[in-house]
């Protein structure tokens, strides 16, 4: 993922699914990463999922404002409510600012 | 994981193995695991990799010292070396201040 020169924010987001409703997590997470790449302020999003169904995904943002309204949307609110009611066993978020990065390829 | 109440610092390190030495990177990830928890500031640690090949590891410390200190232990430097030159495809580090947090349990 290419980030901007730092600084901008990150929504580090480690979580473990339940095991219900694969098809319609995966409808979820699918429309989700759409709806988020949307948004203002979005700059990009690394993922990953293990099968035991342990997962991390990170999302960055131009702003604090931004990752709020992006926590308001209301189609992601509805999103939320589910994770909450199916589709997580537990979750983390973390709001960070990046004050430093750097890539590398080999 | 459990985190203390922010402030804290997050590494998060999302990288793509090369398709070499499976075996050696195993060994490496391992002892860097129990390595990186001996180390002053560490909080913890929260990793994924999927089978493509792609993982996000993320690691919380209590100040950018701490992650100074761990960026230049030398058992970790010779880990970087070998990361760049042989295991690593690609990564991106971002150290990231996390000014809020919550966590959920179903």
């Amino acid at each position: 993922m290419t980030t901007p020169k730092p600084p901008y924010y990150a929504v580090i987001f480690p979580n473990r699914r339940t095991e219900d409703d694969e098809a319609g997590y995966a409808a979820m997470a699918k429309r989700m990463v759409e709806l988020a790449a949307s948004q203002p302020g979005f700059l990009g999003m690394d993922n990953a999922r293990e099968d035991s169904g342990f997962g991390i995904t990170v999302s960055y943002w131009d702003s604090l404002e931004a990752i709020s309204a992006w926590r308001d949307n209301p189609e992601h609110l509805e999103a939320q409510a589910m994770g909450r009611s199916k589709w997580y066993a537990t979750f983390d978020l973390h709001i960070a600012k990046v004050e430093r990065s750097y890539s590398f390829k080999g």
